[in-house]
């Protein structure tokens, strides 16, 4: 199965190193919007190719793995790419969803293609363990929690205040909270009681400290509806301590069953990551694999991670995963 | 969808309450091996028929969900029914799972039927998040822990020594090594080192409970394994504290991404459960709407949990859950 990375960021970078972990996936290419000679790929035989060149390579590539942004990226790249292509994304704007999904289905439909959008870890295995706990308890509640990880957009949203060079935001789950969920207490939770959010900023030489704090901690939407916490450390901190990009989170549902509703039940899903980035590549990856299948099986149009047989995830046959897995 | 259950125990039980939880099912009815006059169902409206006649409510059923044992029942029911209905059950012998899929396989195909087997929580929803966990991370290792919960097999194992009248027996994870794995050590976990087993025993009058005590830790296969710990207690105080029939456990796999596989990641399933056989019950329902709805749509054949659609288990339709859940 050849596989091409579309756009080359933190996710196109995952993507390649994962390749080499599925023996039945190989890499066809780069395609980046910049001038192909300004791209250094992790391993140096990758080859670059320019984006607007991409659809000469049709039939090169089984599926196009498409790492754009979804604000302004994969709304125009998906259903662009998807009538030539079969296509996966990681589109992850909750809200918009309806409206990607009918854009790439007209695409992908007319070329006769596979297109799987919202692969990865949420939406994407988080999603699917929403779905299985809402089909198995009908009666319950639930519950979502993000972290410990790093929110790039927040992180951004701090850098754009005046006075500050860089800066890492982390969204913490509150530890009080998961407790009364997991113990069956079918808490109502706030914004505010869920999470908490720990901020490492890097203050300009002279910046005013307790005006930036205020900044950060009073920011509609980002902040003031949270706990937030703000740490000033040096560039040589922030570059030693807070590198990586870790993320995670819970998924829980909690129910009851029996005639009086007396029996209750805990279901719960989570992820400890040390690279969201890598980890997505590695969902986008194994959903690549099944769009591949779906396709050669004559399938066509755009699906979900709800639609897609496990079985079509794994790189062993049927005979293989129901012998040494069920 | 009309539901009926062939054979009445605990999980029969389970499933004549879950349907009542589920709008888009009723019950049809009870099939017993039992005269149906010795059969008193939870809900007095529930009808019960003579297993024999089974077959002559074929267009009245649309899914048989049969609640036998795996030991003896299952391998002969599930594939006698399978031609005539479209069937669910909870086989659970792991080894001889090839052997009964390619039996029920054959007699499904043959009547134009769809057979799902092997469902409910291990095997089910466990296998699900392993092949899941294995596609995403193919470098990696998998854990399974059970419990804490009641074992039913060892309970009746206990009770068939000289001297005990009654007994429960739990399986429960050890602590340490379930934070080693979370903590990616990668450990290698002996039989021993996973679980623990903790056994309330009522001992009849003037019994040796010595005896009886090391007749337990030292049963090959089901104790000798383990580091099992003996209580003795009274008819009493077993039936006040340990009537339920509680279960669970957790599924991980630790893996590594990245070009020097230096990133670890942790997935985590885990289920805790008040009532295994109701949980297992909401399972096979879910699984049993997709039977359904396969069947409606033409398929034939024996399937596994690996091979259904999620989507087929919720009732609410794909756009639903694509607004409201992805």
């Amino acid at each position: 199965m050849k596989i091409a990375i579309y756009g080359y960021g933190n996710l196109g970078r995952g993507v390649e190193a994962a390749v080499r972990q599925n023996p039945d996936t190989e890499l066809f290419g780069v395609f980046t919007r910049r001038s192909p000679e300004t791209v250094h790929p992790v391993f140096p035989e990758t080859r670059v190719f320019p984006a607007d060149d991409a659809a000469k390579y049709r039939d090169d590539v089984d599926v196009m793995i498409i790492c754009g942004g979804s604000a302004t990226d994969l709304p125009k790249m998906t259903p662009s790419l998807a009538s030539d292509f079969n296509v996966i994304d990681s589109f992850d704007t909750h809200a918009d969803i309806p409206r990607h999904f009918a854009a790439v289905d007209d695409a992908a439909t007319r070329g006769g293609k596979v297109a799987i959008i919202s692969v990865g870890w949420d939406p994407g295995m988080f999603s699917l363990n929403r779905l299985y706990a809402n089909a198995i308890l009908p009666e319950g509640k639930d519950y979502t929690f993000w972290g410990k990880g790093v929110s790039q957009g927040h992180s951004d949203a701090i850098r754009r205040i005046e006075g500050v060079l860089d800066a890492r935001q982390y969204t913490i789950p509150v530890q009080s909270a998961l407790d009364s969920v997991r113990a069956g207490d079918n808490p109502e939770l706030t914004t505010r009681e869920k999470h908490t959010r720990l901020c490492y900023v890097v203050a300009g030489e002279g910046a005013d400290r307790a005006r930036i704090e205020k900044e950060i901690v009073t920011m509609p939407k980002y902040f003031s509806d949270y706990d937030t916490t703000v740490h000033f450390i040096s560039q040589e901190e922030l570059d030693r301590d807070h590198k990586g990009i870790p993320h995670g989170g819970f998924v829980i549902r909690t129910g009851s069953t029996g005639v009086d509703g007396k029996n209750k039940h805990v279901i719960e899903y989570s992820l400890k990551l040390d690279s969201n980035p890598e980890f997505t590549a590695s969902v986008l990856i194994a959903f690549a694999r099944a769009a591949y299948r779906m396709s050669q099986r004559g399938e066509k149009g755009c699906k979900t991670v709800f639609d897609i047989a496990p079985v079509d995830l794994s790189a062993r046959t049927r005979e293989e995963v129901i012998a040494s897995m069920l």
